[in-house]
């Protein structure tokens, strides 16, 4: 969408230093920028490429403005304004309301007037489908679902059952919410299993990514706060709480009943184990693995980073001769005494 | 489904401390419990909360019994016990028989007049789908499947072609079983597909989870016995033999020819490389990768926990100086002698 | 499909010791082969059953040739040739041309009219499908994606917008590409979205495995070069530049913006973090996290093997009190001098 320098500056209420008739119509990289194009500064790595920008305006900090060729947006967080002003140059692409003819919605649902129901997409007993949500093309939408409004399922997204989502989520293709969890009673004839009642309660503004999974409850809710970021192929237990605007990278798992506060990170392929607490403000990194409770905010870590297969095999035969190393050390304490 | 405490005593053979008439209509926690939910104390760590409750009744050990101030149901494993007892509260719902009008069956395939095949689900041909079945919302049964008596995909089901299951399985939404195995051969010219003809061969009474994978067989069937349990998004690839009752939780990979004995373990994120052999009763801990063969019972493991990142950074810089450290001990040694 | 020797012999241009004329009609392994079945012998290990076996033909290397009891093609590389006759007599199953009256495909599509579109698959605006593609059941074609000719969807693939693929690909079931990469900005109020306006762009002779996920790009688009494979439930983030003939094998994941050259080996759970570039036939050995830049070839590692856990136990607390070894071999080298 083309929209004026002038247009954006008041949206995001920041600083413009250039024209405000300069239309803007796509966002783009340094080095791909062309005269329609804004850009912005958020890492010094690329500063040396800000003198050379064909772009017509760049976001960035006040003191870097000086050393912008072209018109320029001044914000203390470059990256965030410029998520907000790519937001208005590219809005979420919007459906017209409507169930397609060859969706499936049950009598028994109560579907807004102003949603969409795209092709193939199905709709079960018992839900509810608020104002303006999209329920993409081969979606499901299971038995009790509540889907709030403006909330969208892309394509071939899954809700099994007893799901309730608040407003403006939004779940990508192929992402299952409110799967059985993982219960199971082993006896002498085998595996019974635990049925898993509860449901999955979910807040406002909570993004969930491809192919990413989210149980329910075992008795009572999973529950997944506002503010939420799961990235794709995530893995959330029964039962977990995880708190407000707390983010995981791809293949985070939480195993279950595992409690998680807010605005904590958790890096890809890392991880909890089940029954565990962790407050707020931690910083888990990739593929470490939390194994009990932590209550001081900061980083956690516990992996290792890729070398040269000699040098890490090196390595391994080292740790695996510590015992011996340990006992050598022992008797030249000995001997000298 | 309301039930007495005296009809799920006798449903589940155990003794009943308590009046046979209370009507039960829930499972709870214990603190969730209201007068006509049951609980169960099966971990210990639970028992101060034990005189408290408001459930109408507990399953409890005997040895328990007399702490409990509410009746109660006698058994020596009280969370398997539990499960049976959530199964009657909690039976699984269940279809009409049918074909949904939306949904495409090829004149090819066989479906028995007791099953349900829903909306939008597609079954190719020759494929057979027996009694009670039911294929879910979005579900595609391939060429040549065959779903044995009251298996039930879930939504968003793929079993890709070739695939064979037995009774009362039950497939979680998004699971893909019968994919191609990743099987290529490097040339000159790049990768040459091989093609994967095997199938897959399911016991009865299994359970996939969601977003799941299992490959179908380079040439034979990749094969999952009776009983066995995924979770979700674990994957099994081409030519596996996982044995009876084998329970394997999130983010379980096990790569290609690999054979898995009876009443396996594995916690989450944790697998095996191609092409071994791990014998009955093994459990392998949590993010661990078995690399050979085993064959003694037992818990296997190859994980770091977590620990503050400013922690970790010296372990693994200590792990880096190792080499050095060695040395430092060989010259003191020499010197000494 | 039923081929004789001869032919094979001539399709794939090698050696046949043997008649032109024996039919074979299946592939198999040495102990399932029957005597209409070729095999091939490409592991060593598998010699001692070549005496013995019952295969019409085998595959193997010319200096294994005499201790053949049946008949032989010839060939330096046995598991490429093994390949190429198996996919002869195996060929990929083709549908009939047409849209399924139960799909969906918009107006403003372009689709072929020898392509297939399957029951209840989605196309939306502005694809195109080209020849001979074909787009499975329950498949997702979203706006503006660019099938090329022979490509071929599975059943549930999901293209979300803006994905061009080159010709002959194969995109297994569950399979997402093009999603919103994870881009979020975190603000005092929380995480703001940063719209994912790039594509995705894939070359000719791609596989991509079941529940495979690769995310579009944040401005420009994600790229997969030429006859790449991706196992199931790989990941690959935002911006990432993956080279011809690279293979990944199952949950390989790529954070974003990372590089990575031709011909690189991905072993199984392994992976690179975001922002590196990765040089040219680089193997990356299972569980292994590159977390910086590689420019030189070969292996590279960073993972521990599955010990008893008793000895593994051991192993972590000798890396934990590492700290104090140093000291005391620092002690005794002081007291030394």
């Amino acid at each position: 969408m083309a929209i004026t320098l002038g247009e954006l500056a008041d949206h995001v209420d920041c600083e413009l230093r250039g024209s405000r008739e300069t239309v803007i119509d796509s966002v783009a990289t340094f080095s791909g920028a062309g005269p329609n194009a804004i850009t912005f500064l958020s890492n010094a790595a690329y500063k040396p490429q800000l003198p050379d920008t064909r772009a017509a305006a760049v976001i960035l900090k006040p003191a870097d403005a000086d050393d912008c060729p072209v018109a320029a947006l001044l914000h203390d967080d470059p990256y965030a304004c410029y998520a907000r002003v790519a937001s208005l140059i590219y809005p979420a692409p919007s459906h017209q309301p409507g169930v397609h003819p060859s969706a499936f919605v049950s009598d028994d649902a109560k579907v807004s007037g102003s949603a969409y129901i795209g092709p193939n997409a199905v709709v079960e007993d018992n839900a509810v489908i608020e104002d303006r949500c999209e329920i993409g093309p081969g979606s499901y939408v299971g038995p009790g679902c509540v889907i709030g409004a403006g909330t969208r399922l892309k394509a071939n997204v899954t809700f099994v059952r007893a799901v309730t989502i608040g407003e403006r989520g939004l779940i990508h293709p192929g992402a299952v919410v409110g799967g059985d969890g993982f219960g199971n009673a082993m006896t002498p004839n085998g595996w019974v299993k635990v049925p898993q009642v509860g449901g999955v309660r979910i807040g406002d503004d909570v993004e969930i990514g491809c192919n990413a999974t989210v149980d329910c409850g075992a008795i009572e809710d999973t529950v997944i706060g506002n503010g939420v970021r799961l990235d794709n192929l995530v893995m959330i237990a029964h039962n977990c709480r995880i708190g407000d605007h707390t983010a995981m990278a791809a293949y985070t798992g939480i195993a279950g009943s595992t409690t998680i506060g807010a605005r904590c990170l958790f890096a890809g392929k890392s991880g909890a184990v089940g029954h565990v607490t962790i407050c707020d403000d931690v910083v888990v990194t990739g593929k470490t693995m939390v194994t009990k409770d932590i209550d001081q905010p900061g980083p956690y870590a516990s992996s290792f980073a890729a070398e040269p297969a000699k040098e890490w095999a090196k390595n391994v035969a080292r740790v695996r001769r510590l015992g011996k190393l340990f006992d050598r050390v022992s008797k030249l304490e000995k001997d000298k005494s």
